[in-house]
């Protein structure tokens, strides 16, 4: 025994949560149907360790990551580091296992990472994300296939309202390099990533600083959030304006053949918004790039970003990898799908309840469960003969949708009860031969159509 | 660019691994039936975070864990570990979360859990447990149901040649007891429990050794061993040497109920053998307890054990928590089918390729791939116009059952050629209208009866 005095007091870690059963059924759900997207597309699996050589790791995310990065030493006096996101890791793979990789590689990566991020912002230290790429193409069929996979994704899940926005860092390094400001593009592109949460006015102000931007210059980088239309106006307004500029006049030129191919897969075109003054702050992106918005809830963010990328591994290997592919922000869509009130809450995996009621009969119950298993149905047994009220409490708080109840008289009579605990109705049905009438009717309740997906 | 000489060497830590897609889709897919299995029975998922504060995990599992555990200062100065099971989690967590929680509190959980191992013993620093535990109830029905969930696991992953070896800790301490070795049964079943590792002359050299136990404590002792015989004479045979032993005999009592309640469920006689022996290292089991072997390859250990315990969460609560619960060894599993030639590997998760053969159709054959999609087909399209024996030869590499082409000639006379790529056999099918035809012809081929299951 311990004694209360050197008990040690339960608590997770600033920053770190448990997923309580009813949350982890709806993340399971989520990325289950993730998986089942990807998969669709030819995306196979893959994973990496959560330590990696802090070499892998250290200057790989920008001065902020670096210094959120968990590091230490560990038995041998290496230097380790916990991931802090799946990309990294990603080109480190390509760069190992390169020749045993086929090309293209599609790959998609479900697991945690780690960020010392500060809590005062809301943010965890611990987070999941699945990400999905095609490394070792430039073709635009993959970058179409990306938002297209983003598109699937979002409706197996349920949605229907929201938008993809994209852009290409070609049209915004053309427009830079118009203006003179090429050479202080990742500055520049900082700071406008910022424009949703900052506004205009200290966007300009940071570009005003960090970039050196003279008002006019500045004036004319923020138009771009301003411009309206349809995708087809803004993109020959851009034209425009990038007259001259080769680099820029081909994103607009890609970024037509990208709408074109979704148009042919049947995304519609009021969900994919050209949106020019999108960066998506990273520096390694190059090519398209694109965030999602939920149109009920646009405050909480993107819940999945992404872009193309030339060279994933030019860290690790000289060999060339480009790519493009985009990453699911798990979390927040749990958040927004629990701020919308869209989160279905189940808290049993398995519908049917046997209560045991009849102290002596053990045997008998386990057997009833097992033959409703065999017939492919979820099944939890009682493990206590208590009250049937305190069970049937049980199994109401749980959401069971059904509940089986035998005593002895009914096993005397070859019986049994089934309660639907939704509706408050109840039948007597036959145990013999083989509960085959039971599974039928039990079958049957379930197959009704639920309510209406609430998404 | 990076110039060679600043390149970081792409790696791995010893002791840890890449899993690339072959081999991760049949985790995905063992982990994908565990949950299934699991939620049959009413075992709910949770999660708990990665890294917990050192306090927690320290002194929990043991010296030799102790020195593996990975620890250090975040950034706050804490210190803190990673995991090195999913059983001190489990127990932080219905300390703390206690009061919300049903009882009995079902959850199964899996996750990665670290461990600085010596590799040289070929073990890995880094593995996935798959735990699932019933907490907060005492009856047999939960431990009956726990080797329940082996079986079904087992049988569910496509084994049906497997014993579960399964005893009861009172059997154990009663002959100590008689034999006036209660206050070292420690150290006595930890000696034990290596029996199939050291053999009987080491096991007895280390029993004289730690627990200074008489050679003819011993003798008595490794007598269990040699037990053979049905359940039933062992367990007679047992009563006959525990006469007296009340904790001896009702143990006994209860192993019996077990094996009557496992009949009932269906679960083979020959598969549950009573193995006197067994003990089970961990110090916290306390009621019955079981491993798994593999009949083709019992050299390899067990690949799904646990036990019951009669106070999970008492260094962090007063409250009694007692449990039963099994833990899926996945890492060992999948060596052990591949060791047996079992592990079938499928490298693409979508059976269907599409050729890109006609560089100016891109669009048309992004409008097929979406429409075989939408019929729930798994669908890649090769993203770059290359030449069409290049491409199948990826599409034969990756292992596609079926590749899709079309050229122009096709694409006029509105059809594409359907080629089997296991058969090698092609034949020519409409495109219009919306591909009807040619999507009742690939559901035919893929609905063909697989090879016989291999295991």
């Amino acid at each position: 025994m311990v004694s209360s005095s050197e008990r040690i007091e339960p608590r997770t870690l600033k920053g770190f949560r448990d997923y309580l059963p009813e949350v982890m059924m709806v993340r399971e759900h989520l990325v289950e149907i993730a998986r089942q997207v990807y998969r669709r597309y030819g995306f196979s699996p893959i994973d990496t360790p959560a330590l990696e050589y802090l070499e892998i790791l250290a200057g790989k995310g920008g001065e902020e990551t670096d210094k959120q990065l968990y590091r230490f030493q560990d038995h041998g006096g290496r230097w380790v580091g916990l991931r802090f996101d799946l990309t990294v890791p990603l080109a480190r793979f390509v760069a190992q296992h390169g020749p045993q990789l086929p090309v293209p590689f599609k790959r998609y990566h479900i697991g945690p990472v780690w960020r010392g991020e500060n809590t005062q912002r809301g943010r965890y230290r611990e987070f999941v994300q699945c990400d999905f790429d095609t490394i070792g193409t430039r073709s635009v069929a993959s970058d179409i296939e990306t938002i297209q996979v983003i598109d699937d994704l979002m409706r197996a899940i349920g949605f229907d309202r929201f938008i993809i926005r994209v852009n290409h860092r070609g049209i915004l390094s053309g427009l830079l390099e118009r203006l003179g400001l090429a050479d202080r593009q990742i500055a520049v592109l900082r700071a406008l990533d910022k424009l949703d949460k900052i506004g205009p006015e200290q966007v300009a102000a940071e570009m005003a600083q960090s970039a050196a931007a003279s008002p006019g210059q500045v004036r004319q980088i923020l138009a771009l959030a301003d411009m309206t239309g349809s995708n087809q106006a803004i993109l020959t307004q851009a034209e425009s304006w990038l007259s001259g500029s080769s680099v820029g006049l081909e994103a607009v030129a890609r970024l037509r053949e990208v709408l074109e191919g979704l148009r042919a897969a049947g995304v519609p075109e009021e969900r994919v918004r050209v949106h020019l003054s999108l960066a998506r702050g990273l520096d390694y992106y190059t090519g398209i790039v694109f965030e999602t918005l939920l149109l009920d809830l646009p405050e909480i963010g993107s819940v999945c970003s992404g872009g193309r990328y030339d060279n994933l591994a030019g860290l690790y290997t000289s060999q060339d990898w480009p790519g493009v592919g985009g990453s699911l922000g798990l979390d927040r869509l749990l958040a927004a799908m629990e701020a919308l009130g869209r989160l279905e809450k189940v808290a049993t995996p398995a519908p049917v309840f046997v209560a045991y009621f009849d102290k002596d009969r053990l045997a008998e119950y386990v057997r009833l469960a097992a033959r409703l298993r065999e017939a492919g149905l979820g099944v939890e047994l009682y493990p206590e003969p208590k009250k049937l009220s305190q069970q049937l409490k049980y199994a109401d708080r749980r959401g069971f949708r059904l509940a089986v109840i035998a005593g002895s008289e009914e096993f005397a009579a070859g019986v049994c009860q089934l309660k639907d605990l939704r509706r408050q109705t109840q039948q007597t049905l036959l145990l013999e031969p083989d509960a085959h009438s039971l599974i039928e009717t039990i079958r049957h309740i379930l197959a009704e159509p639920a309510q209406p997906n609430p998404m």
